[in-house]
């Protein structure tokens, strides 16, 4: 790459999947959602990250990572098994079941921000116990931009302390589930309005594979899920868009309203990939010229090229 | 209106509609799927209006669809009772059930298409049986663009006819359930593929509030849902859904891809005024103006303002 006029930083989980899906079982898959964050952000800009592994990953695994252009130096090994997460998906892959979870090393985790990391001017903070996220924003200098997921385990059982990162974020990329149970509201327009009136200036709610909704100053952006022939594994579809769009974003030095609409196409194509192999193995091999042909794809799945008039 | 470039014949159901809402049961609800196809096209562009009624349906109805464009010199007035339908939906309107449905004078319709019909250049053929809509082709001259609907219950029971109607059809605008069975594929992609096969060059497949998707010889193209802060009644949406695009089509006298394209952003707007009110009620009271700025919050939702590229 040319230049690099913001740099990224992604904190969050690194995880072996034990992954139940219709078309087999896969043991020890590579997994962790600031593992599929820092991959799909790969793509388009360096990234450093920032996790916890145990003694069994496998130095290749980082190696791969460090071959997609993710800075491996913050993923701190620890004593003791890696965070592992065994899940059941059913038939249609629309709904999963978790069989198993060990946080093992994941449950010591504390973040520690390298000294050459904290000027990053990108942060996303994966799904992570809101108490490590504010500690984190605590760490970094003034990024110009601070992306945030959560889950309902912190929505429910940590709603104090994620109320405090709710007001350092700039951007929270949620699911639609997620953005019901925080606003306590069904309605996604009326929820994203309460959500936002709590911190983040900025909401992007995800819907699988209908697409994904952007709630912002300037009003509501959509972008669709990619209509694919074929999905083999949603596992961290939702982490990979997050990853393409704070990839997009510092990329381009830009956290404009019409840069983070754009950076939802290579978003929602960047969870495109994913969702094609088991695991993170298609989003590891994705070249810029495939994304190049999906985003294509995406402009001609919206371009109505004119503008919308009455006949008379 | 200045001008009428293409005239536009709609034929199928004509009912009372008695809906069990989680905000109310409401009886006697002016419904069937041509009404609602009528009512939405009917700000576009004139409409023709072909089905049947019962002699307890009132004419004020009949004059209220005058009121809006709708010739109903082809409603025909059976001796007995009019189609009646009875719904109740979950909570959260995401399904439904039927608790009854009497076909009463719609049992034994047979379309008469007046004379003065016969020359409509744009045809929308409602849900109604395989071998009707087949009929109703016999009798029409030449049509420009034919659009067909149908359900799981002639997909199911009529396999045969309906493969002879997809043979006359252009357009094939069907829920996405609809879709899986008819092709037998649970994949979108590969059934639209399936589907496109058997006769219709193109193909809209509706997936509800979250969008619909076309697929035609140029490609694939997609409008989102409108996001509402209030849905009371999904009623007729797929229904004015229909009928949003073969009014916008026959108003600018233009059947091509790009505006196929722009007409599933009225269809989309008229179907989303559809679901804010019981029954047609809200649909019934939309002017121009209201459809102009939700064409306008449309534009908003899809415009990305640029070109998708790499930062370098």
């Amino acid at each position: 790459m040319k230049s690099v006029k913001d740099t990224v930083l992604v904190v969050g989980s690194v995880a072996f999947d034990d992954l139940e899906m219709p078309s087999g079982v896969f043991n020890d898959v590579l997994g962790g959602a600031a593992t599929y964050s820092s991959i799909a952000a790969s793509l388009l800009t360096p990234i450093r990250l920032v996790g916890v592994v145990g003694d069994d990953f496998p130095e290749a695994h980082l190696e791969a990572l460090r071959h997609r252009g993710v800075d491996t130096a913050g993923v701190e090994r620890a004593k003791g098994k890696t965070f592992r997460w065994r899940g059941r998906y059913s038939e249609d892959l629309m709904s999963r079941e978790t069989l198993d979870t060990q946080l093992n090393v994941f449950a010591d985790f504390r973040p520690k921000i390298p000294a050459a990391y904290r000027a990053s001017s990108f942060v996303l903070l994966g799904n992570i116990h809101p108490k490590l996220q504010l500690d984190v924003l605590t760490q970094v200098e003034r990024p110009k931009l601070v992306i945030a997921d959560t889950m309902n385990f912190w929505i429910s059982g940590e709603a104090k302390a994620l109320a405090e990162v709710l007001k350092k974020v700039d951007l929270l990329v949620i699911n639609d589930e997620e953005a019901r149970q925080l606003s306590g509201v069904h309605n996604l327009v009326k929820a994203a309005r309460e959500i936002r009136a709590r911190g983040p200036k900025q909401i992007i709610i995800k819907r699988g594979e209908y697409g994904a909704l952007l709630f912002d100053d300037v009003g509501t952006f959509f972008v669709p899920g990619y209509p694919l022939e074929e999905v083999l594994d949603p596992t961290g579809a939702g982490d990979s868009f997050a990853g393409g769009l704070v990839g997009y974003l510092a990329s381009h030095g830009d956290a404009s309203p019409g840069a983070l609409r754009r950076a939802m196409f290579f978003a929602a194509s960047l969870a495109s990939f994913c969702v094609e192999g088991i695991g993170p193995r298609r989003l590891l091999t994705a070249q810029r010229q495939d994304l190049r042909q999906r985003l294509d794809g995406f402009s001609q799945m919206v371009d109505y090229g004119g503008t919308l008039h009455f006949a008379d």
